[in-house]
């Protein structure tokens, strides 16, 4: 394919990427397909023989459109959100034409250096202590990871190396791995201190944590993978209080803030902290200023040598929406799921399981977890809509997430008139088969 | 920005995208911008109101493009190539749309079994043997990882879990970090086995290391991040001889293979290693098909949780070029690096340094190490072309790399001529100094 096909092909690809996001509310939420679907739709090997985009864009609608879990479903309501918009596709575009891999400076500076920038801004709208930014002459910096995981396990490794060098320092005789029997890691219910949970999105108290990590010399690691995009509204901004404690932090703009994945923010105080761990400098990838103190080689601070322009996002997104649009956009989710809550308080058969912040609604059926069990899977197995579940204290508990960009009232309302309307026929059945009649809700539940 | 506006712009996107990379010939490869040149002309803080897209795309020439170091440009022969085509753009682009996360097959059962499927297809382009695939009812199977460092360090800790938990049955009195300080890995003069290093290219004799593995019963990870996607051609398949003796392998077709950053194509002999050593379960994963041994969750295979849905970008490549165009491909890199190689051979001040296998030509000028750096210094001074050295047995040596995708022998030709003049220059220069005559070419070397 040149680039005159190219262009004809793209713009239609652009035009299916807007007929799928369009349409995307008339398509089932949830597959139909079973597992092992796929392979005998297609040939057990490549083609020899270069084949058509029509081909291939056919199959999409007939291969894989089936299979897909449409995250995008103003009626997917199941984890967390991931970000969809069009600004972040856009600078995805034009990041797979730059292609540069930005593992150093000289690798292709504006790719390293939008991301500093990036992350300083990104730290300002969540009002950030100064310390985490990069500024001109700062200690402390930015990066985007791949992932929530990814930046815990750095933030970790880091920790171990600078303790188990401190430790050595101080006792010459101790060898790395009696340290590292001895060191420990210490963990919320939920794992690392944790700013909104993926079960319920409850809510570590840094201001609790915090002042003991240092007076204990520990390093405070702070996950709010989800959360932390509502923190650049004023009125959430305190959920992140004790941050200031924290040596390294990081959240999720690919979950909530509208740039599409990959983007996992992380910050850290001392920038130095993750280069001592991680640094990698073989002389292919020596450039003239490096040692200037003026610049940044990324690849220092992450497991992955490769890394893609993934600051381009960041910079569209914020600019097509403006600081007020992001807000809006949050503010318009917590709303809706507020709304959910008031529907369910209006069902006493209904109750709500933890206290709800921001775009998260933790609810079930008073009664068995069996009973809530029943519900879901009548639920999944309607597939108007898409859940999953939680549990809270042993009890088996739903989650409504609100995660499309596009969800609206409209659709939390529907939501909730279908799962009452199966929640009636479940009670209903139940009742029945109590009182020796046939049961017909197995039938439906074993069609999942 | 809402569908209809996307329509429009994305359209503009298209072509921008495609008259970047048509006329990047025509930019300076490496470019000329200082580090923290881009922050002075950014505002220090994300704007509050919206912006529109003309005023981000006219800000990419101004601000972003003069300092990106153009990867896909003919004259860029640094690091290795990373690859770059328009199928695989255009199945980013749908990927971002679909935009699932697929961490378990619930999450997206296209994404996860799209896949296996491509594993398994480009398992069988490089006659991998079946054991690696996952067929319908094989043990081992194929993933794709965002990176080679990735690849290696799932192999290395899926290889530490296994040993661990062998050795704990064996002695239940002996502790973890007793264990780990006894481990041991192994590794080449370039680290793990590797079939193609960053160096030079350089191929490890997995006949010879390989049978040792298998009678000491040591995990054995192969990585030819660069050079794995040259044995999809019979003809240099031999060098992956002796795979059969490795656990795991793994290598990078958003290097050479034309799929975009990022792709890192993995196997293991038995998913069991990996899933055992990665297994996540919370109660919000599960679905009712997981335990079905029919299915694949893909988080049990990586580090992060969130994956995209990569697997497009290699259906697409592999259908729109077919083996044989991808086969083409190869040949007319290695068939590139050859025809440098002979010029180098041709003028007697130049030596070749390795052997050239595949696209890469490690050479120098016959002289000191200071020598080399000078010329290396003059070269990328001049910015017509981008090169980076690296050291074999002390010496300091140039790489020249066949890179982009749109190199043609005019490009090599005229590369070598630049190379060979600056070469003229600098022996001249020193001619002179040595002679007493004062040198100037101490002043294009201070303009790096």
């Amino acid at each position: 394919m040149n680039a005159h096909e190219f262009r004809r092909r793209g713009k239609e690809m652009v035009d299916y990427v807007a007929d799928y996001l369009e349409g995307v509310e008339g398509r089932q939420v949830y597959p139909d397909v079973e597992p092992g679907y796929l392979r005998p739709l297609l040939p057990t090997a490549a083609p020899q023989e270069p084949e058509t985009f029509e081909d291939i864009i056919k199959d999409v609608e007939k291969i894989i459109m089936p299979g897909v879990t449409h995250w995008h479903s103003p009626y997917f309501f199941a984890y967390f959100p991931t970000a969809s918009s069009y600004p972040a596709m856009l600078a995805d575009m034009l990041c797979g034409a730059i292609g540069c891999i930005g593992f150093s400076w000289a690798a292709s500076p504006a790719c390293t250096e939008l991301e500093t920038v990036m992350m300083d801004w990104l730290g300002k709208m969540l009002r950030l202590p100064a310390v985490f930014l990069a500024g001109e002459a700062g200690e402390g910096g930015g990066v985007i990871q791949g992932s929530a995981s990814e930046a815990t396990l750095v933030a970790l490794l880091a920790a171990r190396t600078k303790v188990t060098r401190c430790l050595q320092a101080a006792s010459p005789g101790l060898t790395q791995a009696t340290i590292m029997e001895k060191l420990v890691a210490y963990a919320s219910d939920q794992v690392v201190a944790t700013l909104g949970t993926t079960s319920c999105c409850s809510f570590d108290n840094l201001l609790e944590v915090g002042p003991i990590c240092r007076e204990e010399d520990v390093w405070l690691h702070v996950d709010a993978a989800y959360a932390g995009s509502a923190f650049i509204c004023p009125e959430f901004r305190h959920l992140l209080n004790g941050v200031e404690y924290a040596d390294s932090f990081n959240f999720n703009p690919h979950k909530w803030l509208l740039v599409n994945f990959d983007c996992s923010a992380m910050w850290v105080k001392k920038r130095t902290d993750l280069t001592g761990a991680f640094k990698l400098d073989p002389v292919y990838l020596k450039h003239s200023h490096q040692d200037s103190g003026l610049i940044t080689d990324y690849r220092h601070w992450q497991l992955p040598l490769g890394r893609r322009f993934r600051s381009l996002k960041m910079w569209f997104v914020f600019r097509m929406y403006g600081v007020k649009g992001l807000q809006a956009y949050i503010r318009k989710h917590v709303q809706l799921s507020h709304e959910f809550e008031a529907l369910v308080h209006q069902d006493p058969r209904f109750e709500i399981c933890a206290e709800v912040t921001l775009g998260l609604v933790c609810f079930r059926l008073k009664g068995s977890n069996k009973l809530n069990e029943a519900l879901l899977e009548r639920i999944n197995s309607a597939k108007k809509i898409h859940l999953v579940p939680c549990h809270l204290r042993d009890q088996f508990v739903l989650r409504f997430a609100i995660c499309s960009r596009t969800v609206e009232s409209a659709h939390v309302q529907l939501a909730w008139e279908h799962i009452r309307g199966l929640a009636t026929d479940l009670l209903g059945a139940q009742k029945e088969e109590k009182a020796g009649k046939p049961c017909w809700g197995g039938q439906i539940s074993s069609t999942i």
